[in-house]
């Protein structure tokens, strides 16, 4: 994508229920875990939901093999990095202590109404430790960035989306303060993103967060035929 | 800096002659190469003055100590990169061959009138292999970014900086088209940076260069309390 940050999204229709109606107060068990390799396909999905969402379907080249020969390749945080929503209607087990590089983070929603998912086995989660079924329900992928001025690194966010019958529920702020959590752990400055100028909701979003929206600045991208003559100018 | 590329700058005084006016058609010899750590205190000299140039020198916190602990961490082009601009009245020394990272890039520029540069004491470069006086005069910070959508890396320049005496000569777009010429043949999609709505000078010449300036999207940015805050929603 552009360069992007999807929530909140745009208003979805109501949760529907279930053929079945469980009894209101449902518990939805969350977790943010580092995405590994094998998660590839799904993530792969999720940026085609994202180009769909923000109907750039036509600037969507992605391929599983163009992911998976471009991510992974060096530790995370370190370079371009993945966090991996995932949902359950079991509690997760612990986390294999300690972990390498990140601590999976657990949260638990009521619902009032269960959630209906449409595509429950197309976005099945990898993770066979689980011993239930986990699907995977959004991610974000994000990457060091540097303040010159502040003379440290921070986390720029590159895309942040959660799946449409997941919205509006709290995963695409638990997956962006996961990554803020780590920026402050790792005594970095700051988290950025950019956003539409015409989402308004998103904005109040983030400026209720205490996001600060920079108005004046303006992306600026060289690419294609125009980056290929621009590096080579003798030519 | 916020997120920044300076150039092409403010309109600056006509170069003064130097008190014994060499001939027009005078060559100055410029040269971009990969920053070593030693460059360190001339980089933090020129961090300084682009946020004076900017008026943001309340934002400026960076030290020497902070560029040192944060720069220079991964090989080039993985991680947070800089390439730094050398001028000098005598050509530059072929580069050992072959260079393990990058290979300088050299340029010539005839000059009508000579250059007056009153900091070329404080800029004197550390290159001792060239046997003859070389200053700084410029840098590029550049890193990985991703687009999702391409499924491959790019570039973002994160700041583009000339001293103010070597502006409108060319260096900035040396500079620039370094950082293309990198992306092209690491194979990468995109070179990004930002730049100030209201800043018509460098939108046109970025415009001319081929560069499209994205109207729509906007930087959010989380710092500070707000930063922390986030990071922890349950405190």
């Amino acid at each position: 994508m552009a360069a992007a940050a999807a929530p909140p999204p745009a208003p979805t229709p109501a949760a529907t229920a279930l053929p079945n109606p469980t009894p209101t107060g449902l518990p939805l068990f969350s977790r943010v875990r580092l995405a590994i390799p094998s998660d590839i396909p799904h993530i792969h999905k999720l940026i085609h939901q994202m180009a769909v969402f923000e109907r750039l379907t036509h600037l969507f080249s992605a391929t599983e093999a163009s992911l998976s020969s471009t991510l992974f390749t060096s530790p995370p945080f370190q370079s371009f990095t993945i966090f991996i929503l995932e949902l359950s209607q079991a509690p997760f087990p612990p986390s294999p202590s300690p972990p390498l590089f990140f601590s999976p983070i657990t949260q638990t929603t009521t619902l009032d109404l269960p959630i209906d998912d449409p595509e429950s086995e197309t976005f099945k989660s990898n993770d066979k430790d689980c011993g239930f079924d986990v699907v995977v329900g959004g991610f974000v992928l994000f990457f060091p960035n540097y303040s010159t001025f502040l003379g440290k690194p921070g986390f720029y966010v590159e895309d942040l989306f959660v799946r449409e019958c997941y919205r509006r529920k709290g995963f695409g702020k638990m997956l962006l303060s996961a990554v803020a959590a780590q920026a402050v752990k790792m005594g970095y400055g700051r988290v950025e993103w950019v956003v539409l100028d015409w989402n308004v909701n998103a904005i109040k979003f983030y400026e209720d967060m205490g996001a600060k929206v920079l108005q004046e600045w303006r992306i600026c991208r060289l690419t294609g035929e125009a980056l290929q003559a621009y590096a080579n100018p003798a030519i």
